[in-house]
């Protein structure tokens, strides 16, 4: 176990947040708000901080996969701590288990939070909440090998452990690159989404805080209505931002790269677009009753399926008082989640093609025994291994999702609060139904589940493994026996 | 495709039900009831039909794995059509869906009814809905395999096709000896329970109508209200019984054969009787202030968690009325289900722990890519086609979750009510929440959804790969090029 490479890694994390804490910081001189002094405090000690740890650089730079999960679910693990010090230092959250679960559910994208009046946080804070959903949605690690330059292969891993989905493509055969193309398209589409609101009459403040927070597919909003009182343009504008956010990003890739046949041949962006397409129309017939026009159910239900189906959690409406049908597709689309490789959460549309193509080769093979033909997607062949981790990882998702259940379950709040509490957070959507439906929030939980909520929020933004391999017996013997050789022996030889 | 054999095993299984029928017109002799007459006639027409078209012995005996799924399922929808005929002939109950429906839910052993008032039914259909249970249980097919003499052993397929669990394990080399040993444990172990309620003063009627419905772990009662007004000695007969059948029945094989230690290393039992008692312990804790006494408590917790586990469903209390965790138990058991190669339904223990072997295996692998090592069981390594075959299940059980529950959701009723029908049919359970909870039925249901229960109940019990096939396009191929070669062309050729 490469352990100096973990403590290089989590420095420069620190840093990286430290300095993007500074992005409140300015908000806060403009608006000339008292809370700026902790965030400036904060910012400035974690830069520092991390100046130091990671000061020494070690040799042997080489990253394995378990260095990648364990760099990745610590670098989480301690950004959602100093995510969480300013919101309580300022007195705004008190309680720290509070401030943690606002702080990882903003990193984490997920939009749920403890606070029933979030207009009564200041400006400084409002800003710092969707700045965690912007450097969340891309993930910090790929911001750092963005940044930071990278000598050999090895550093993939990171960007494996991070990135959602069950396999992570380079678009280019540079890493540095293929994170720098990340985030400029990422950027690149926040800044368009903040143009187009801008253009609609919306506030540079509120434009820029609604755009970090589609952008992420978070959906922390600035009004306790969430994006209720948003004119039709404005829902048009975040919906189909919504949309694009979802959308596997290499797709865009082979788009810049005027490469439009393959960007189109994605069947994981045409079975995204199809299920939107379908849900919507069922959903829309489903609740027309409900609505004065065409218009408004259309838009009702488009914008509450992306909301759903992007794990971002905006509401425009109580789909709790939706019929059973939509309420069902919205429940299902929860599990969904958006595309691979996209800032979206959930299970992702990619795996679910992966396990119905399995399903399929089984059926032939039972007429066929001996015509066993290979897993095709988009004209590869899917290799065991993949398959092997997606089956995997619905084993682990369930497990997880059962284990979190039963401890919520004691609080005694009915079964469906308690099993769309834990599917909102470990799929990062948000809301739920019922007494965490979209008009509620998640302050009521005690503390324990609050605690679940936060591990099921990282589970479910770092597709589990990462976190779950902290647990493992296996890899604190690993961590002793390459401490002994580096630390221990060394000091004893003297 | 071997149709000719397909068609033989057919009617041979029309003569089996018809010479079952005659079980409830010796009751409807003892009992004088007019019904009787309608049942004698079926049976007889069905004894006659069944041989008439088993008649011709086909030359080729030969079942390959599709005509032993092909022919599982066919015998299973023919029976519950042959099983409805004289529930609708008697006028008891009118409508023919109506009648399919009691009758899957009895073959299936599920055990849910559109009937409000039982009581109402004549002695003589409430003896043949156990009967249905009884037979269903261990299976027609296995039933076929015991009293009829079989060459080859090509006809394990038809075993592997009805037959519980990822894997089918032959206790002696010989099936028919297998099918005939399987039998008589089940038998013994009705008799031992008639014995039993005998003893406790219940009538010979009650204590054979209980014993078929635990013995199937169907869970059809006699009375309106379930075993409600049963005795504690009968409810802790009943919760005995229920565990019993829940076993795998090579555990009793081994017992038998004096192989005790192989019968107590059984991991699946063992895990089985774990779950059995730490739930009971649990719930136990959590319903303790909704009673009187300590006992009181204990007999209902256990009783409710065999009844939901091993998939009877019959009702001592309303578990819908008790609080969230141990609701959320309930919920769980129900998908949880009982051992492979027992009567009960569910997705079986044993498919449990090869999914939690594989995610056990998977993080090992992360940590060690180099070092992995096989899954065993029992000292058995489970071979890749095993595993790969469960992890279809689930997906396959998804799926149809999934479509049954959205078509069941146009009904309106409530998710919870729409949910748990669908779980309380796919896992062959009987009651689930709400509208259909313990002390409610399935009547209200339209047509649509109950054809989809139906599908779902017969789904759940052959384990849905026999009746995925039927809609397979390859199979129809399949049997037009048979028909082809062995119909038309030899006709041609005249």
């Amino acid at each position: 176990m490469n352990i100096a490479m973990i403590r290089y890694i989590l420095g420069k994390v620190t840093m990286i947040v430290g300095v993007i804490m500074l992005i409140p910081c300015i908000c806060s001189v403009w608006y000339r708000e008292k809370e700026g002094i902790v965030y400036i405090i904060t910012s400035l000690s974690l830069i520092l901080f991390g100046f130091l740890i990671s000061m020494l650089k070690p040799k042997n730079t080489t990253i394995y996969l378990k260095e990648g999960l364990v760099a990745t679910s610590l670098s989480w693990i301690f950004m959602s701590i100093f995510g969480a010090i300013p919101l309580c230092l300022t007195g705004e959250i008190p309680g720290f288990i509070d401030a943690l679960f606002e702080s990882v559910s903003g990193f984490t994208t997920t939009g749920a939070s403890i606070l029933s009046d979030v207009e009564a946080l200041s400006h400084t804070s409002l800003m710092w909440r969707s700045t965690t959903h912007l450097i969340g949605g891309m993930g910090v690690l790929v911001f750092l090998l963005a940044v930071i330059p990278t000598k050999g292969g090895s550093q993939v891993n990171l960007m494996k452990a991070e990135s959602p989905g069950p396999t992570v493509g380079k678009l280019v055969p540079k890493l540095r690159q293929t994170a720098k193309i990340l985030y400029l398209i990422y950027i690149g589409l926040v800044v368009l989404e903040i143009i187009f609101l801008l253009c609609g009459g919306y506030t540079l403040f509120e434009s820029v805080n609604t755009a970090f927070a589609t952008a992420g597919t978070g959906g922390f909003g600035i009004k306790n209505d969430s994006l209720g009182s948003f004119s039709l343009y404005g829902k048009w504008v975040v919906a189909v931002f919504m949309l694009l956010f979802g959308v596997n990003f290499n797709f865009y890739y082979f788009i810049i790269m005027r490469q439009f046949r393959k960007g189109f041949e994605m069947s994981e962006v045409r079975v995204y677009l199809a299920i939107i397409a379908v849900s919507t129309t069922i959903i829309a017939i489903n609740i027309r009753h409900l609505y004065e026009s065409l218009g408004l159910t259309i838009t009702d239900s488009f914008f509450q399926v992306l909301t759903v189906m992007t794990t971002t959690g905006f509401s425009t409406t109580d789909f709790d008082l939706w019929p059973t049908t939509s309420k069902l597709i919205m429940f299902l689309l929860m599990f969904c989640g958006a595309c691979a490789g996209s800032t979206g959460g959930g299970i992702k549309v990619s795996r679910f093609i992966i396990i119905i193509k399995t399903l399929k080769k089984e059926m032939n093979s039972l007429l066929h025994p001996k015509n066993i033909k290979k897993i095709q997607s988009d004209g590869k062949t899917i290799d065991h291994d993949t398959v092997r981790s997606v089956n995997v990882y619905f084993v682990a998702f369930t497990v997880i999702f059962v284990i979190s259940s039963l401890i919520v379950s004691f609080e005694g709040y009915n079964l469906t609060t308690t099993l769309s509490a834990v599917t909102a957070t470990i799929n990062n959507i948000g809301p739920g139904f019922d007494a965490v439906g979209p008009t509620c929030n998640f302050g009521g939980f005690n503390i324990l589940s609050k605690l679940v909520f936060v591990f099921d929020m990282l589970a479910g933004r770092l597709e589990i493994f990462p976190l779950l391999i902290l647990f493992h017996p296996l890899l604190y013997k690993n961590i002793y026996a390459s401490a002994k050789n580096d630390y221990i022996e060394p000091i004893r030889s003297k």
